[in-house]
């Protein structure tokens, strides 16, 4: 996480301000829980409340006095006494610090996802738009980056929604993973602590009680959060990909708005490049590179060893903040994405409707031709258009082993666009419902 | 995978002869779908079920095709005609062959999902047995490696059923993901082929449409399915470890099963190693490391290329042939598992009561001493205990400073475990359901 | 490692034949050893070499001893004494298993780098031809997918060679690191074994002695040479990317070699695809997948725990096999590969010379334009050229602010493509040395 | 990297300060260069330098330069036009902003890897001193977590020094790897300037020049830094999970440090834990995830594309901070370890000298019992022990059938602790040399 891949709302998640006051409202409404069962004095938990619900926590001076106690969660309790008063000696009670750091940390990627799950649904809109634009710009679909047979440029991009659309679900999913919380005590046993408390601190802060956690909330529900982020982060590459191939010199089927005055390359004054897809390419590497670290957090030692701690409080920022700039900047790209269709067509026509080949192979093979002689026949008037030497159409009319199956008029049926398209609305439907 | 890692039902999915009859299925019901749509001659697809239904494919002759094919569904189609006659013509019509690879692909890992699943079952099975016949073992928590508090071995076994409840929901999710069929044509576009084809097949086949696919299915649904089994196989090493921790010769609170005459090392005979987890704790790794090359295969390059094809021939056996084994070696492990609870009460009273130090510093915080005063008188009669200097409920008693807060009783009463297990049953409940 | 990828020469390095050759040299090896200071009988050690040098070891034979021992140097020990009688009591006299299975391992890590390496030789001759063959071909650099200033295709092939010559070194780093020996008991102090054993055998094997071993050698080696393994999967990677970028539809520059009578698609005649890089493509990714657990085989307990042997009966074959199947047929590649100096003439001349902006850019502001104002002349003749409106050369010479500091001559003179290739000598020397 | 895990002197390096400096004299190195060929006016470069030298660029000033520009590298160039003066057009001519970017990274790296080079010498310095101290201080050894055979504590710590000096000079290696400089242009042709101002830079910023770059300088070479960067790591995390292990409470052979005042838990009083080690053991998982980007970043598309960037801009400074961190927090866990030989001693003897179980094989199979006797023998009289039925070497000198083969003064012989230290001095000599 640097700041020129972050954006504020996320960032903000993992300030050391936000943290400070997740760890308030746990404390004071696991107060309030102990006051209602009768455990600490219900004005206590009202004055917690009172006090402390608008004050803000000083970060300096908690840092101070970290530095003294080498211990965070005692740090900011110390500076909550001198906020609330006497009565902070109420707050805290019976609980560990992993109560609260464990459940601050969920909160904080429930918070994370919910800004995901805002930024998957922004994309969605743009895919759709832009879609439902190119739903029938003919455009040619390629295999192995060789022409293959004529798309819409608006299929590419219903397949893209539909990708989306799938990790919009897998980011739910995983925000459920997620949303525990665990009041629970030392090592989980709820000895010093009622698991009424963690049930309404749960209900309070939005999330589920844990059903048995350890001193600390299970890693495996974190690992699936971020293998979740790193296959968000993979769908973004393959759409970056596909842009940035799109832009290529010799395809330039798409670009990556480019603002007046910009400037490409302070050396080569005519370049145009596709720099946000090429960005957020890397920055899906990075999303992807949290997960292994996020699964070897899984088996720490019995009830609980620190090393997950480190790892998270680099990935936990890292990931959601990266993934968040990622999916930000894609949304914009794709709004503003320069489609050309002209050139969609010039490409469509480069091989001389090559692109047709198969179609020509059905019609001889339904004309009584054996499949392996309609192969050869469709092969040997493919090469040299290949080779630039020729135009496929032309060619086919003038071999007489066609034209003895196929009549021009049946030849050149066979390079008709709006057969391959003849299913569009079909998937439209499948892919973004009635129309 | 490598046989000594392999159970036979998993790798059986994998084999050449499931995959040929596999694609045979598909071929057929694509057959008969088209042939009630009018394409193909009914009687055509009758005669390829009637002499493709229980037809031995010849993987020798099939290799033997596609040594001069450089093609695998090409040489399969051509053994497929030897088969069944000149009605074999009418197979595979309009499709290409990722239609039938990746719907093929999916279908092994649906069956090796089902595999795994019924895997977790017995392994959670496992895990419920032995934590009820062990829900009041009374046995040390321990954080960092450290004695921290009382739990019981039950609730260990308790959260190791959690996790593998996740993971089992986790695993049919999975299964969801990866359950799609596509019979779309070279570019997924239908041209080709009718939608209503894929449909049939689909069903037939136990899978979803996919609803877009480009000339394969789109590559995220594989990776989330990778994903999965790498947090399934982290878990299986959070449990491995926690068995080789218990059988270390200074804890040796749990212990693999050892049989009569087997060898624990060839120059030491007094060796009984915890070998099971110690290897599933490898094969862990080895299907942890599946995850990342799955993820990489998601960008394709426009509507596909073919550089996720040899990963896939490598980690679709590989990963679910190891987690099938790694699964099926935990039930073992735990199925047999040595407990020894008068260990466990010995490694409990080794620290002369230490493990009760927080319920001593709430008593006396309970009995007005400051939480300051209280951290330090329970500090310095625990300090010596740890250096081999006594016995902590001794050192409490003779504490001028304690004993002017505490009677002799209430120190004493510090010292029950009951104290701690008194949730054991609200944790049961939460984690196994009514009793 | 699947035998579609795999090539004998690799793949009997890891056979159980070479295993148990491999064992049987270096027990027999350390009983001479043994034999040599006095510790066996010198014609016991004789009788071992005498049965054992030509003997076949019957793999079946010893996998049924193993069912029945559960320990796999046992059943080989217990089968050599079959073959060489009562004397093989001597052999593996204060030995442990590690001793054996470690220094085996090494040994046929060393045998697969030198595969790699002589792999890498025939890769950087094909790599080498090919350069000078193209030294001088001209065809455009591109940055971002876009086209920037002309380089030969020559030198785009040496940069191949200069990465594969480094990753030769790397190779030749990665066995030194490998190439060591161990033979010093249960938990490697040598209480039963004398160091010379080790020496002697070291020395026989071509290793040499591991300097302080615990039970087993050291894994921070073997992640090492793994991780070195994914280094040159990368690069193969990128020149796989390179010849698949050359190869697409629009580029045409260079194409994997294709057959007579081969078929690029089964469904559309017209198709030739780079598959080979493709293919290339996803052996990397799994290359490089196995670094990862070698790294966390690192950090075994104490003196060795056994969970890195499960990871190493995999990647040690995989890693190594599909390494030398990749860099084999990239070889192949680069030998046969088509290229098409025409097409690379008409990219560069495609966008009517915009490659040579930076040249004109440099002109004007040597003529005394600021870098401002050429950056904008430069741009704004450029831009339409982009756009399909022009040609760069023409509208440069109409552009008046253009013609004010430059003559028709000058202008010209930007688009010498002799000025861009006047170091190629230079570069040339660098990479290959003295012409 | 977060401040709480690292050190001003390598986060220097990354700082923007740093990088504008370095920039400063990469380009001003360039203009002599230049000068000193006649392509500018010496007192141009001279100029730059007078102005330069000891001028403190302004960030801020900078950014705000670039927020207008979009492009760092010009953004610096004005900022030192406004330093230098009109002279500042003669810097970086001919060059593009690669050159200075990529020759700038690998500064940086260089200077980090001198760093770290020197962490691990003061590491090494620390495990020396530690391993001469506890050179003969006895211990057990254990593999699979299990008693074996005793070692000395000094020849754990000696083989903790082998495997850094190996990562000494692996870092060495690496640092050469990257130690190179690129000023080549566009596209690395040198087409606008000349290759001696490459070997100038080069010579005065201690790096080499790069045989043939592309625009960039090649990644692999960065991402053989990264790997070893990860192997490294790796070799902390076992160091760490040793001493992890050695605190465990019934273990209890070592510890790290613990001071006055500091409190282990804030709920337990008694605690005392290996947070440290547990904290380098995260942060090599960090490290070592860094890898894998490293590797994806070697396939740039043609001459260059800038997926890089983003992922350098991160792991640049998160790889080599933390790494610093770790190192530097591991010498002084090393330095202030509290090592408990008492607790060595009794943990030999816990198992009733059961560690000596082999010793006793072979003296029963020198006094002619046969191997699988002498087996049944001695395992018949350990597993008692096991199960806290008696003391070793009781039971045995109570075996009539052992006692047939040897004395009782002979089975005394087999429990001495010397036999098994007779080469430990061998073994020091091999690590560090003669003493």
């Amino acid at each position: 996480m640097i700041p020129r891949y972050s954006r504020p709302a996320m960032t903000a998640i993992w300030s050391p301000e936000s943290r400070f006051r997740i760890w308030f409202e746990i404390e004071a409404h696991a107060t309030t829980a102990l006051a209602e069962i009768g455990v600490v004095p219900k004005d206590a938990a009202e004055k917690v409340w009172a006090m402390g619900k608008d004050a803000t926590f000083d970060v300096a001076r908690i840092d101070a006095i970290e530095a003294v106690t080498k211990h965070d969660v005692i740090a900011f309790l110390t500076h909550l006494a001198e906020i609330v008063g006497p009565e902070a000696r109420f707050v805290h009670q019976g609980m560990t610090s992993s109560d609260v750091l464990d459940t601050c940390l969920n909160v904080q990627l429930v918070r994370a996802a919910d800004i995901l799950i805002a930024d998957v649904d922004a994309l969605l809109d743009a895919l759709k738009h832009r879609a439902e634009e190119h739903k029938m710009t003919p455009t040619i679909g390629r295999s192995h980056g060789i022409h293959a047979e004529p798309v819409t440029f608006g299929l590419k991009l219903a397949q893209a929604y539909a990708e989306f659309a799938r990790n919009r679900a897998r980011l739910v999913a995983a925000r459920e993973e997620i949303a525990t919380c665990a009041i629970s005590g030392a090592v989980g046993t709820f000895a010093n602590i009622d698991p009424r408390v963690e049930e309404y601190v749960a209900r309070k802060m939005g999330l589920n009680p844990e059903p048995v956690s350890t001193q600390v909330i299970p890693r495996d529900r974190h690992a699936m959060f971020f293998a979740t982020l790193g296959v968000v982060a993979s769908s973004l590459e393959r759409l970056s990909i596909e842009i940035r191939h799109l832009q290529r010199t010799e395809v330039l089927e798409a670009e990556e708005y480019f603002s007046e005055g910009q400037k490409g390359s302070s050396a080569m004054p005519h370049k145009r490049n596709p720099v946000l897809t090429e960005n957020i390419t890397g920055l899906a590497r990075m999303v992807r590179s949290y997960v292994t670290p996020a699964m070897e957090n899984v088996a720490l030692w019995h009830e609980r060893d620190i090393s997950h701690s480190s790892v998270e409080r680099m990935i936990g920022p890292d990931a959601t903040v990266t993934l968040d700039f990622a999916l930000a900047r894609m949304t914009g790209v794709m709004e503003k994405l320069l489609v050309y269709p002209a050139n969609m067509q010039k490409n469509l026509d480069r091989l001389g409707g090559l692109a047709h080949s198969q179609r020509v192979l059905l019609a001889l093979t339904q004309a009584g031709v054996s499949r392996e002689d309609a192969y050869r026949l469709v092969q040997r008037n493919a090469m040299p258009v290949w080779r630039g030497e020729g135009d496929f159409l032309t060619l086919l009319k003038a071999d007489t082993e066609v034209t003895a199956a196929l009549t021009p008029e049946q030849i050149e049926e066979c390079f008709d666009l709006g057969y391959h398209f003849k299913h569009v609305d079909t998937i439209f439907r499948r892919v973004f419902g009635q129309a």
